[in-house]
């Protein structure tokens, strides 16, 4: 079976975390243990979020010339190599020693034209007070927005429209290769009047990224791993429920969080919708169990409405 | 004909340049210029070094979080993706469309037991007053050495004994994409004494590195390009000649500056005998003159001790 299995931001980092390469090691040999129980039985395709390492990296960049900071794209490409090595590397120790992998760097087309570009919404980038913020905004045409009694960056997030490497992923996949790719929503580019490609400074979903991945590469399984045992129905009431298996259509009655499982679910219903295939969504330490249609919530096309997990649980 | 060129540091920043990413950008672009004009009728691969760049991150991250800066194999993976992602973009504008391109992250395996470690000699990162830096050294296990009226740190240089991913990188080069891997001489790995690889303080030569993989790849060619326009012989005095073509063995009568010129002939000559194939070093403009065998210096195990070019030029 080939799978695709997105990594969530908190699989590499814990909120509150100290971002430091000890821990992101840490948290990707957690992650890494529990994609080693599926991987030498299926074809894996790994993606993750990138969401904190850019960050960080922006605030290195700042702290050490503010006026030579990198462009958000070339900073896109640093954490697709530091968080795909990482991967790599402990994913490697717990498979067997002849299974191939590699970390493939990944540009994805984004419409210039994208309605997204008219409102950024999307916070990058460390926080400034006032006066700085408008001050980097006016020198580098940034936009910003108040976050909380700070003010910082935002970016639009655009729609991903076609994956540059989808031949080389397919190609390794092909030769059983665990592929790691499409790292932070991968990286976003757009063709310019003089019909080059170049970065953008923009963000894509990570979760509609590893979507769209897991339909061109063909995937039978697209699995988003986070920290939530399911969807969950009412979550924290007491009426709250794990959904075991439903419909895009049941799904799209009820509202779930934005940001974290709200997109999540979009991008599932999506790939069952277009596909007719099967996307879950679970916790990471789950893996196997919802490979196996065991944990988790399964989402298809037709999984007959709704049903529901009998234990209670963590949810999201 | 399949052909490895690992680009010298000069390719992407020019001596004295600020290590901006429009500079990085510019000398990219160059530099994709004169591959694009071989890459579509050989295999391509494309090696790089990250010397500047993993200084510039080593540097930003000092200037946020001293106490929390990134090791240097995590440096060398962001850089990978960095360069990489410039190369692969740049070049990618310049070929046909359907032209397939990846850049991978790539691990090299070193001895742990291997001599460079007694002795470590290779400069990194940024530069310190003596007190600071024998502060850093006795905190973080550094070795520091004298860098001029400076201090810094200096790492050992083990060979490189396996490339993790040449299978990958074999598979894409078969299907005909241009590859962009080893850069910065791969990330530096070994074996732990609990058998898990892991990353190395070190730094891999590049040359050596980049022919490793030209043999293991089993290139035709392999070039060195640089900025100069040959291997000369008295370079710098009236009698300097550009030499066209020489056997590893008329070169071992020489010798060349150590740290520029000298490891790129070892390098050369190792692929020349180790192959009986093709090495050469020349100017990365003349690229394609190289490959047609008109321009730079050609190393081979038949090529009848030394000929030399008539005109004089560009030297190093």
């Amino acid at each position: 079976m080939r799978i695709v299995v997105a990594l969530g931001g908190n699989a590499l980092l814990r909120r509150g975390q100290a971002l430091t390469a000890e821990n992101q090691r840490a948290n990707t040999a957690i992650a890494a243990q529990a994609l080693a129980a599926i991987a030498p039985d299926q074809e894996l395709i790994v993606t993750h979020g990138n969401g904190p390492q850019v960050g960080l990296l922006a605030l290195q960049g700042n702290a050490y010339k503010p006026d030579e900071a990198y462009p958000l794209d070339v900073l896109g490409a640093e954490t697709e190599g530091m968080i795909g090595y990482m991967i790599e590397q402990e994913l490697g120790n717990r498979l067997p020693p002849e299974t191939p992998l590699a970390t493939l760097l990944t540009m994805i087309e984004v419409d210039a034209k994208d309605p997204a570009f008219a409102s950024p919404t999307k916070f990058i980038g460390p926080v400034y007070d006032k006066p700085e913020a408008e001050r980097m905004a006016a020198e580098k045409g940034w936009e910003i927005r108040a976050d909380g009694d700070k003010w910082r960056r935002v970016v639009a997030s655009p729609l991903p429209r076609r994956i540059f490497q989808i031949r080389p992923i397919k190609w390794l996949v092909e030769k059983q290769t665990v592929v790691i790719c499409a790292g932070g929503g991968g990286i976003p580019t757009a063709y310019n009047a003089a019909g080059d490609l170049e970065g953008i400074e923009a963000v894509i979903d990570k979760d509609l990224a590893s979507e769209l991945l897991a339909r061109e590469v063909e995937a039978d399984l697209f699995i988003s791993a986070t920290d939530a045992e399911a969807v969950f129905l009412d979550w924290g009431t007491e009426a709250q429920r794990g959904i075991r298996s439903a419909t895009p259509e049941a799904l799209a009655q009820h509202q779930f969080a934005a940001g974290s499982m709200g997109p999540k679910v979009a991008a599932a219903c999506q790939f069952a919708q277009k596909t007719g295939k099967t996307a879950a969504i679970g916790a990471l330490a789950d893996l196997a169990d919802i490979v196996a249609g065991k944990k988790g919530t399964t989402i298809r096309v037709d999984a007959g409405d709704m049903a529901f997990h009998d234990t209670t649980g963590r949810g999201g």
